[in-house]
Parts: C-alpha cells; sequence; structure tokens
C-alpha cells in the first residue's frame, strides 16, 4: 500500500501558491507515495495540471483527503478539510496557531498529526525544510522591484545627452533573509544601499553584498548574545540616526516580522511627514499590522508625496518559484518520516519533535498549547 | 523685458509629467525668462509647487498662457490653450501631427511658432535636445521591471537549502535606445537574456551588454545600409529561429515603435499560444497598437497561462526622472533661440529648422503638411 498525498486547491485569499510542484512530485512517488491532487491547484501558479505526470488529478475534491495518509497545504486548512481526515493522519501546511485556537483544536481532538512549517527549528540541519526562510528570501526580491517600480525615479545611476541621473538611496530595515535578500536586489538595480539592524551582528552580511551598515553610534549587544535594553539617551540618539537615514532615502524596505506578535513599529508618522517628496515605503510585515504607523496592510497609501506600500502575502506574487522551494522543503520533512513506502515518525529526530504542533490528541508544542488551551 | 514662459498642469489621461522643473527653472531664469507655472502642474511628478522656487505660481491658470511669449508641455495642449496664445508665440510640445489635425491647423491660423519634439533631428548635435531618446531610455528601464514584477518567478540565479534557482531568460525584441535599456536593467536583475532586431548593426550594442544576439543565419543588409526584402525562404527562415527563441523566454520585451504608423506585429498570435506557461510579454509600442498579436494597448491580458501587458505611457510612470530629462531636452531647445533676454530663432540652425512644425502661418514639416493639408 502507497502512502497516499492529497493535495488541495489553496482557497485563502492572496494565495497563490501550491503545496506541489511536478519535480516534487516525481520525488515523492520514487519514495513510495502515490499523489491526488485537485484539478487546477497549480493553476495560481502557472503549473496547468497536464505538467503533473505522476499526479493523480481528481476533478471532484470529496473524498481526495479522507483516503489520504498525508495532506499538504500552504495556508491552514478549512476546519471542513480537518474535518474530511482519517484519525492518525498527517497534515504539513503553516498554521500559526495563535491565530487558529479552534483549528488547532479540532486537530487535536481529530488526533490528526500536524507538523506546522512554521515551527521548523532553526538548526543547521533543518535548513532545507525551512519555509520561513526560503519564501523570504523571494520576498525580499520582491519587496525591492515593488519599491523600484512604484517609485517615480529610477534606481540606477544614468548617464544621458543632458547630463547623468545619480542613483537612488534604499534604506533597508531589518536584516534577516527577507532584508538581506532586499539588499541584494536593489543593489542589483545599481541603488546606493544601507542596511540597518539592531543586532550589530548583522553589519557584515550587509556590507559582503554591497550595502552601508547605518551605524547608530550605540552598542546594542548585551550578555549572551541578546540586545540589551538601552538608556533613554541612548534610544534617542539611535532613533536620530535612524530618523536621518530614513529621510534621506528614495525607497525603504521593512523588514521585521515577529511570527506570532504584532510588527513592531519602526517608522513612525513624523518619521514619514519628513521624508523626501516621492518617497516610496515598501512595508513587508503587513501581516503584523506592519512597521510603520501609516501603513494599512493590503493598501497603498499616500501621506503627503510619500506612498507606502504593505503588500500581503508577497511570496503568492512569485508563486511557481514559492510553490518550488516550498514543496521542496516539505518534500525534506516527509522524507524524515516516509521510508519504504511507509510512514514511521521518529519521535527522537529534534527536527520532527519541535515541528509537531498536535498529535495523539494532544497539542505538542507548548507556547500553541498555551495559546490555544490557556496556561 | 523677459521673455515670459508659461506651464501648465498637463491634462491628457496618463500624463503624470511636467515639462518643468526647479532645476530647469533656476537655468532659464538666469537666461532671462521668467516663468509662470499652474498650481500644481508637477504634483503627479511629486514635484510640490514649493520646490519651484524661481517660478510664479498661478493658482488660476487664465491668462497664463495669453501672456506668454513661450509655452511649454509634454503632450499636445487642447485647443482652447492654442486658442488663448498670442499670435508669433511658441509652443514646445510632443505634437504628432498625423494625430492632431486640428489642433495642427489651429496652430498654423493662429500663426503660432510650434516645435514638435518628436521632429527633434536624430544629429549629434541634438542629442540633447532629443525627448524621444531620453524619455525611450527610461521605458526601456521600466518595461524590464514590468516583466519582472509580472513574473511569477525571479530572475537572477538564486542559491537556496533546497538547491538553485535558475536565472530567468528574457527576450528583447528592437534593440533602440529602449531595448537596450531593457537589456541593461535585465541583467542587472541576473537574467539571461537575449536581443533581437533586423538591424544587425544592433548585434554590437546589445552583446556590449550582455545579452546574446539572436542569429537568424539571414543576412537582411542591403544597399545604402538599409534592409534588403528578404525572399520567402528567408523570411520562414528567420520566423522559425524567432519563435524557437520567442518560446523558450520567460519574459518578452517589444519595443518597434514606428512614430507616426501602427507597430509592426513581431509577435502572433500562434507564437503565444507556443509560449512557456507563465511567460510574460511586455509589449512597450501599445501607442501604436502594440507589437503582439494579442495585445490591448492599456490592458493586460491573459492568454492561456501567458501575460500579455501593454501598458500605455510609461515614462509617465517615472514620471519624475521623465520630467527631468525632458524640461532639460526644452531647455537645449530654447537656449538655441532665447539670447539675452530675447527671443532670436535662427532658422538656419539645422536643429529648429527641422524641429519646426508651424511658423508664420504655415506648416513647415512637409510630411505633417501632407497629413493634415492633403498632398
Amino acid at each position: 500500500m502507497p502512502v497516499k498525498i492529497a493535495v488541495l486547491k489553496e482557497t485563502r485569499a492572496h494565495e497563490r501558491r501550491v503545496a506541489m510542484v511536478p519535480a516534487v512530485a516525481d520525488k515523492l512517488v520514487r519514495l513510495g507515495c502515490e499523489i491526488h491532487m485537485q484539478a487546477g491547484a497549480g493553476t495560481a501558479s502557472r503549473i496547468p495540471d497536464e505538467a503533473y505526470k505522476k499526479v493523480a488529478i481528481a476533478a471532484n475534491p470529496q473524498g481526495l483527503v479522507s483516503d489520504a495518509d498525508i495532506v499538504v497545504a500552504v495556508q491552514p486548512p478549512a476546519a471542513d478539510v480537518v474535518n474530511a481526515m482519517k484519525e492518525g493522519s498527517i497534515l504539513l501546511s503553516f498554521v500559526y496557531a495563535h491565530r487558529e485556537p479552534d483549528l488547532v483544536k479540532l486537530m487535536r481532538d481529530k488526533k490528526i498529526t500536524c507538523f506546522a512549517m512554521e515551527l521548523v527549528p532553526r538548526i543547521t540541519r533543518a535548513q532545507a525544510m525551512d519555509a520561513l526562510s526560503s519564501q523570504a528570501a523571494l520576498s525580499g526580491y520582491y519587496g525591492a522591484l515593488l519599491g523600484a517600480t512604484n517609485l517615480a525615479r529610477i534606481l540606477p545611476m544614468m548617464t544621458t545627452a543632458v547630463g547623468s541621473i545619480r542613483p537612488a538611496k534604499v534604506l533597508v530595515m531589518g536584516l534577516g533573509v527577507a532584508g538581506l535578500q532586499a539588499i541584494a536586489t536593489a543593489r542589483r538595480l545599481g541603488a546606493m544601499v544601507e542596511g540597518y539592524d539592531v543586532r550589530p551582528e548583522t553589519k557584515e552580511q550587509a556590507e559582503s553584498l554591497g550595502a552601508k551598515f547605518v551605524d547608530t553610534g550605540v552598542d546594542a549587544r548585551g550578555e549572551g548574545g541578546y540586545a540589551r535594553e538601552l538608556t533613554a539617551e541612548e534610544k534617542e540618539k539611535v532613533a536620530a540616526v535612524v530618523t536621518k537615514h530614513i529621510q534621506q532615502a528614495d525607497i525603504v524596505i521593512t523588514t521585521a516580522a515577529i511570527p506570532g506578535r504584532p510588527s513592531p513599529k519602526l517608522i513612525s508618522k513624523a518619521q514619514v511627514e519628513g521624508m523626501k517628496n516621492g518617497a516610496v515605503i515598501v512595508d513587508m510585515a503587513g501581516e503584523g499590522g506592519g512597521n510603520c504607523e501609516y501603513s494599512k496592510p493590503g493598501e497603498t497609501v499616500q501621506v503627503g508625496q510619500v506612498t507606502i506600500l504593505a503588500p500581503l502575502n508577497i511570496p503568492s506574487a512569485l508563486a511557481e518559484h514559492a510553490s518550488e522551494l516550498y514543496a521542496k522543503n516539505q518534500y525534506n520533512l516527509i522524507e524524515l518520516f516516509v521510508k519504504d513506502g511507509a510512514i514511521r515518525i521518529d519521535w527522537t529526530d529534534e527536527v520532527l519533535a519541535k515541528t509537531v504542533l498536535t498529535h495523539g490528541g494532544e497539542i505538542k508544542n507548548e507556547a500553541a498549547r498555551k495559546a490555544v488551551e490557556g496556561a
């Protein structure tokens, strides 16, 4: 009996990705799986049904999930999908338990084994399963493009018969995976790029990509590598330096998202009001409410001559590549527990133990359990 | 008496540029001009009224034009603007006489001296006045960005924990100023770029920007440097090669615009239907009806899994830089006939003689005269 995997068309707003791509399907078949997919599931990612040679396409999604040993998805599925799943079957998707308490309880009660992609530990061995990183890399690239297309200026230096245009200034705030890709892309386009992050260890990475690191003159390093609390005077000094750089920029890209918590406000209303005419803010933390006080998630707002974008689900704009990387991340996770055409979960495996959200009637992740069931 | 220059807010659809920028205003004042501008004329270009330090801002545009010795504009003005102008006064703007026969007759009858920006001769001395080139350069950059943001894939190679993404393939058809900038921009973004043009002399330029030139194996060079008529067999051979390259591309950017004539169709419906899933065509010749048989100027159409954009007035998307370069182009023309605070047109100057459309009650440009008055 092969392991049956089901893939549904994503149904959430803004979601164009799909959890299965043809190349990954081929590999799963070699692993002893049989894949059933709802017709048109890849269409929004520009992957037609015909491209899935090794996948059984089901025009009618009824029964797809109830027969499956594993259900793969990008976004948390609707309750009726979980209700249709077999007891003891496996779900792989993003969940974000604190936003989905009812769904998590349902999975617990239905004894679903749910691996939540956002819980993949950030250890070296799990890098190939880290969907947060793969999607963030694509987002960073696209964030820089959004800045460029919304700016009424060009980014590179251009020499013309009537003189030179100077390169635009781009400031990237928050230098995780997305921020670093935004730097790389803005540099490719010829902009002068600055990077800023409260973590001083990001300086070298920003510089290696050709950006200048904004030096606030305040060292926030505390014990054990964590940032220490700054004094009031230090905070003021940092704010003054950062404000200057925000207000000199043509494009500011912010990427400070904290999973499960509201996004920190990196740009105040007052800072926006002092920005250059025509400047553009690309706020990549829209899902958490945004990094700018003026941001409206999912909308583009105009404050004087400053344009503020706070797009939702940026990876979906690059759905084909985003789906490809996401499906590969999931494949690497599945490979840990599908052996010789059978499912055998080794709970001593750190990756599986840390990624599991619900299993055997329990919420296994401590933070999620507290958020859903109370302390 | 200083030379009075009037600038109105542009009123045509899609037009965000303005014919005057602060830096050029300063230079015109030094040349002995006095500039009067309608309030808010620069707003769509992200230039607020306050930025024009040397310009008199008129809240009420009435009387602005009737007092002016020179009116500068981007798009051809409305008839009532021309009607309000003084006999013998000067207009500088794009006109495209064949599209504006009534306006041209009105300018003739009102004895307006009109310099049409599209008529600036393409000679070395006039490069600094060549607005077609300056705007095309910006368009080419933006065309490549439009392709990138509408593609569900990234352009550069990216190395991730789950393997490498290969660079996208971009084909640029038509290697004038716009096409070459599109090549440069797609290369910056890390794509593998190919260029194609019927003029073999463009090969070297494309290659110097890092593109591969599509070699059809047919030499179309004829006498005197012009392209010769191809035989049926040769045409077929060219088509087969070009089709292959179109259908391997992720993005095709077409830039074949012929001022005053419908754009040539470079991509047939059949060619589109054989393109890759998710491919994007950026048809930059929308104003002339487009280079692709499926293009709808001003719209984005979806043919199967191929997206076809045919944006109108692309320079307006970069209104601030487009206005800056355009205003500088016009300045260089004005400098030819404003000396010591007075207007003195030297009709033996080749640039002025070739750029003039109407003067002293006559249509001076032969092609325009035929188009407007009949042969």
